[in-house]
């Protein structure tokens, strides 16, 4: 674990923002060619030094082994923290792909000619800093980086304390190699130490946003501390609901795939819901292909009775399952009377991230697609389609349930924020107000900036 | 004043906020006609309800010139508050002007065909519940309404205590009108009292976006007390900043109708900053068109220097100055040394809403237009421009100083969300990935979303 003489302390964390800032006002106006060539010379670094990546991340291997030995760490962290040539090469590549996404800055959302030379822009511009905590995997780092200096926002690197040597030679590699190909110097800061992730979220006049990954419990925890905007979602209580007229194979199928593929998936089926008036005839086949993949089920009383008739044993639900995000294969199962019932106890216990209808009849879909109030909702499909790669966004940044800014899977567009350019020649408010006011012409049509921005 | 038996009670607001939510559920769905055809009736009612709106409003004036007499309340609060048979017609013909607006929801943002028979779409949908805190004027409650339902909100609505016997009658003929037409019962609620104001700030789960009105200090109020997302600017400290190469004649109109046309507006000029090399040409002709229009200069030591070598007496800047928000014609005024310290001030000093530069170098501009940090930035026009409806967005919300969501003015757009909507056939996760994964297609032409939604 990580020493308390590694923290980043209040000062140095001061300067680190600070200078991060200074770099945003130069970073936001890096053009494309330069961002796409920096973030190219950042792929080929991390492949041309991969000895040293190897050999921190040994150290790190080294002291998590010890930790597993104290019991105070698991295999499967351990694993995800393993560096090796092939996981470098697929880092490499990842940087390369994201220097061939196109650029999210400087795109015209609005123009309007407000009247005689006076053009208005709505352009889409960086947000400036942003801080970024993350899990203790290598591919985090210059994952988050590249994806923020491509869309021209300097960053505050906090990654997990498992992954501190390889995290630090991975930051001095990008660090240096963005400042090669023209990127501002202090544009990327890494930073360590809780502590210092404890102060960065006090830091709202300058920090612009804050992207926490992990678990559920820290990213609450970063939500409920903070008043910085943070893109992200504490938890992901995803419904399917099996209607009445749902083809049974599709029933079957998108519900195994939906809670077995990636258990803990944040958009893996957590609770089933199904129409009372099918239960009786699609229930059984439904669970005995869940059982097969290992899964527990907890089921209502209605459910529970028509299991056991047919000699399927299942547990019973308890009323705090519908509020659980079970990350292990258990499911907790429900049947409702109707559509309505399904509705109305997705919106009161899901937590509005990601929920599927099985129906074969369209206007029920039309129904639960419009009245529940969910970041992505689905008909006939898995709920682990919700993806920022498989819905083409390019590069997640992460799967956001607030209603304001990004919602859903947020890719590269989640970065940038908009701000309005107006050109004038001397106008004044005075001749468009009152009674011989001059009329606005807001054309929308031929409005260019010209290279004036 | 407002009596406390007015005040709406805890398991009132509570009952309240859930009818709009369910509400809202249902007026999500209301299509376009329905919800103009519902608006065009307010406004024929609001004429026809003349007499009572009048009458309601006599009752508030009365209220009003007693506190008047005790020295409780400005005779500008007062007139304000004052509704006529013009102020009417004008009300009705801005609900009408509201209905005749683009319909905000349904828009696709985005949409993909992800494989055969499986197609993406993101959508604006409405946010919800909207609280809406308002001033004492009787316009106000209309508009806010008739914004909310035209993007398919339920709205609740506490207006300033003052104005509460019109804002009673006002809303129950406009909750009338709507149901009428067919929009869901109890999508407009009108609540009473601090206390509640205090209680729905606490309503996370059940109010999804705030909209205060009102000095900056209640604005500010707002936004420090909730975890709902707010819509706002609590300050407005707008920079004008006359460049070395500024014209003079643009510098000295430019200046004057910034701070002189509406000075207590959000987006009136606070502060002016001048190049230093030019102070000495430009800077006293300026003044003296600003002190002709009744503004009190108060100037750094070197502003101060120059003016008073001319014989124009002015006040001496204190350090608090470049924070303040100065409402009435008051102007602090700093020298410069150059485009990076006016950009630096500005950045450091500001509050990011409206800040412009008075240049003919276009260079200088657009360094200025890309490096200010601020919603609205300007070049060669005055920063009263920036507004709802100048900007050509049909009617404004309010004016956001935040980043994420919307900023600057903030039109219909602003009060709505997305929703990612996938339709599928049956479609699992598991056959896309791994060895052996179908490739998706993400083919951006030609998906349409054909009634489906």
């Amino acid at each position: 674990m990580q020493r308390s003489n590694d923290a980043t302390g209040e000062a140095d964390l001061i300067a680190k923002v600070a200078e991060a800032k200074t770099a945003s006002l130069q970073l936001a106006m890096a053009p494309a060619v330069t961002k796409n060539r920096a973030l190219k010379r950042v792929a080929e670094s991390i492949t041309s030094e991969r000895e040293a990546l190897i050999a921190a991340n040994e150290k790190d291997m080294g002291a998590a082994m010890a930790l597993i030995e104290q019991g105070k760490m698991s295999r499967a962290l351990a694993s995800r923290l393993k560096l090796d040539d092939s996981k470098i090469d697929e880092i490499s590549r990842m940087v390369e792909s994201v220097a061939a996404l196109d650029d999210p800055v400087g795109r015209v959302t609005y123009s309007i000619k407000m009247d005689e030379h006076m053009d208005l822009f709505k352009l889409t511009v960086p947000f400036g800093v942003i801080a970024a905590i993350f899990e203790a995997r290598p591919d985090a780092l210059p994952q988050i980086a590249s994806l923020c200096v491509k869309s021209g926002n300097a960053v505050i690197l906090k990654g997990g304390s498992e992954a501190l040597q390889t995290n630090r030679v991975m930051h001095s590699i990008l660090a240096e190699a963005l400042v090669a190909e023209g990127i501002p110097k202090g544009s990327t800061q890494l930073i360590e130490g809780r502590e210092a992730v404890s102060m960065l979220l006090k830091m709202d006049g300058m920090v612009d946003l804050i992207i926490p990954r992990g678990s559920n419990e820290f990213v609450k925890f970063i939500q409920d501390n903070t008043r910085i905007p943070v893109i992200g979602h504490s938890s992901g209580i995803c419904h399917i609901f099996v209607d009445r007229r749902a083809d049974p194979e599709n029933a079957v199928e998108i519900c195994y795939d939906a809670r077995v593929q990636y258990p803990a998936a944040c958009n893996s089926m957590k609770v089933l819901l199904i129409d009372s008036s099918v239960a009786p005839s699609l229930l059984p086949s439904i669970a005995a292909r869940l059982i097969e993949g290992g899964v527990r089920l907890r089921c209502c009383p209605r459910a529970k009775n028509i299991l056991e008739s047919r000699g399927i044993a299942v547990e019973r639900a308890s009323a705090t399952d519908w509020v659980t995000e079970y990350l292990e294969p258990t499911l907790p199962v429900k049947l409702v009377d109707g559509i309505d019932e399904a509705i109305a106890h997705i919106n009161c216990y899901g937590s509005r991230h990601t929920d599927a209808i099985i129906t074969e009849d369209r206007d029920a879909a039309k129904k639960f697609l419009r009245m529940v109030d969910s970041s992505s909702v689905i008909h006939n499909a898995s709920t682990r389609f919700s993806d920022g790669y498989r819905y083409g966004l390019g590069a997640e940044v992460g799967i956001s349930t607030n209603k304001v800014h990004a919602r859903g899977p947020v890719g590269l567009e989640g970065l940038v924020t908009t701000k309005f350019v107006l050109f004038g020649a001397g106008q004044t408010v005075i001749d468009y107000v009152g009674k011989n006011a001059k009329p606005f012409l807001h054309q929308r049509s031929g409005v260019e900036i010209n290279g004036r921005y």
